[in-house]
């Protein structure tokens, strides 16, 4: 690469980095994804990772879609979804392609609320459905049965519209960085740790859902009740933040910036801002986990999943020391997640301006993975993840490297 | 000292420390000091410190105690105030020998409302009066004008009424152990930084907010707002736990474990397990603060303070390394903070079996400090504290050293 490549290179990347520490997601409003996805239509499914051919989804991904499409009501059973899905009736999505993000499988149907979070310093949208709740059985784990069904009607028809009257009450909307700013004082990493958030998005709320539960008593109780079980209720934000945030730095011609990572069952694969919406793929990684009591590596089994979007715009893994608390859900010590969070300074663009590590002494968040530096120094991107088990549900939480290999392709490609 | 005593003075301090980890503290009402607070009359007002003759106190603690007073009718003016003083028509009180502890100057009058602690496992109750506010004028911080008392005003007619019906709605009261360990997972240290417990407290507290709410909805706005605009709000929490736990471990025969570290105006003074009520006392320590903007070491000044009461239990100073963001409020760095932390294991009795420090790989915080292990070193406690400047108000935040000569006395004694 010459002199001048590599200085174009820099100027690219310093615009995809701008992008991403200048982003200013704020949420405000809480609506049924075929009222505002991009390209959602009734019969249309999204799902997690690069996509594929319908025939290549496997294990808990293949259930979690069929899932989906007996929730939604495209399908009289599960051999019907498989017939409408390979025809074509049915159709398949990722969720990337629609400003969304899927957490594991990443299920998305018509009818699913999603949160709304606007870009107002770049002028894009992202989008994210709800977590489930705290059951290991979770369509996005790829469980579908009455237990989750009766959650997903929970999400639709009791906690989205006492969110969605508490949000239009919020005047403006709640800017999310500077709830992310302060969870990162408070122990979370935003991936596999959103305590804080939680707890300080909850306090935003407090004042408007008295307001609320004027209207709609007995629906706003057990709205707060959710909420206050589900220390990672603000994942789903946190994703729809960083979202919003990737997709501004989409498109800057030359740049090694990485704008997505995402699995599917069978891949991991990631896309960079000069290289538009090509994915390249590689097979998937090694997990280092902590299993929950019962549960081993035998059981493991990958079904998509896109939180590490949050790594994309250096949360996650690339916060962990940040998050010490996270030792014990998901293995590690201290020294280990401080070393890890440190190499990652060696393969980002540059440091958040706002977004800070407390035990780093205050040192800005590692982001802009460049793939250049991935390819250069051989390390690859840490991610704090959630493992999924065979025949479905959470198993464990763990740490993962992305493979190399779709680094090494993304690079060739901008080299070309 | 012979080996029989030392074996005495092991199965002493075992036996306090034993007190100490298994105190269950309970935050069950809030009421008026006069309905609550043992030996509280009308006339009485309890200031921080080892107790002195009231012509020893000087600047702001004199200047709040006078306010407190005023605040209560006891008196028409400064001047009269200062006559009932001397002549004992009003009766000055030590918090500390009335079940309570005072964040700075500490007053606490018959009418304002205090937290009511119970230590469920060991049968003892603590008091604790409430965070005035983000205010940098505040009585307990020596200033009583108009805004003061309207904001204690506020905490009696407003705030307090609220929180009574809330609480009074929580069946078997608030448990307020598992809401610090978890803070300790989020930031807080428990003295100089309460944000992580203040959320939690009012996520515990939001569910009964919606029905208080239905009674008085005005006030419950008003009270919500308070706690959400307080980061401090919790400590007087925190410190009514911490004295309902020191005062468990008071009155073990050979005992060196300190029950009580106090400020008064013109001293530093601790008690210990071993010998009662006395205090010993020790001149004021240096404070190494970071400032607000246009405030320096020359405008600092002791006003009195028992918040250390946390340190006391193995909180503050003694659980930095849990507290990373404090670096920003008072200074020092995470190598230091670790350092001082690690420090106060040389000092204590053991380690708490369930609060526990995540950066130091989750050990349990240091507890019980020992006189004998202090004067073997000569390394002295560790504390968070709040820096009050001449006239009035808080000007910065700072760590200090207690002073040996006080622990040196306690051993004497305990030795004699």
């Amino acid at each position: 690469m010459g002199a001048t490549t590599e200085t174009r290179r820099e100027q690219a990347n310093a615009e995809a980095l701008h992008r991403l520490v200048t982003a200013e997601p704020v949420l405000v409003d809480i609506r049924p994804a075929i009222e505002v996805v991009p390209g959602m239509t009734p019969e249309t499914i999204l799902t997690s990772g690069a996509p594929m051919p319908w025939e290549r989804y496997t294990g808990g991904q293949r259930s979690a879609v069929i899932g989906g499409a007996l929730y939604e009501g495209l399908a009289a059973d599960a051999a019907d979804a498989d017939a409408k899905l390979r025809d074509g009736h049915i159709k398949l999505g990722a969720c990337h392609d629609h400003a969304c993000v899927g957490s594991l499988a990443g299920i998305y149907t018509a009818s699913m609320p999603v949160f709304v979070v606007e870009n107002r310093e770049h002028g894009n949208v992202a989008y994210c459905n709800s977590f489930e709740g705290p059951s290991r059985k979770r369509l996005n784990y790829g469980v579908y049965d009455e237990e989750v069904r009766a959650s997903l009607e929970f999400l639709q028809e009791v906690a989205a519209p006492v969110l969605q009257a508490a949000l239009r009450r919020v005047e403006g909307g709640i800017p999310l960085r500077p709830l992310i700013r302060r969870a990162l004082n408070m122990g979370d990493e935003l991936h596999s740790r959103n305590a804080a958030a939680t707890l300080l998005f909850t306090r935003e709320l407090v004042p408007h859902l008295l307001d609320v539960a004027e209207e709609l008593p007995e629906q706003t109780r057990r709205c707060v009740s959710f909420m206050a079980d589900n220390d990672y209720f603000f994942l789903r934000l946190s994703m729809a933040y960083a979202k919003a945030t990737a997709d501004a730095a989409r498109g800057v011609e030359g740049s090694t910036v990485v704008t997505a990572m995402a699995f599917s069952c069978q891949e991991f694969a990631i896309r960079t801002s000069g290289t538009g919406d090509e994915w390249f793929r590689a097979p998937l990684p090694q997990v280092e986990a902590k299993y929950f009591v019962g549960h081993g590596p035998q059981d493991a089994e990958f079904m998509g999943g896109e939180s590490i979007i949050n790594e994309t715009v250096g949360l996650g893994g690339f916060a962990q020391a940040a998050a010490f608390p996270l030792q014990d859900y998901q293995g590690g010590s201290p020294e280990q997640m401080v070393k890890a969070n440190l190499e990652m300074y060696e393969i980002t663009a540059g440091e958040h301006p706002q977004l800070r590590i407390p035990s780093l002494a205050f040192r800005g968040t590692p982001i802009g993975i460049d793939v250049a530096r991935v390819v250069e120094t051989g390390i690859t991107p840490v991610m704090d993840i959630g493992v999924a088990g065979k025949g479905g549900g959470q198993i464990g939480a763990g740490v993962l490297r992305a493979p190399l290999a779709c680094f090494e392709q993304a690079l060739e490609r901008l080299d070309g």
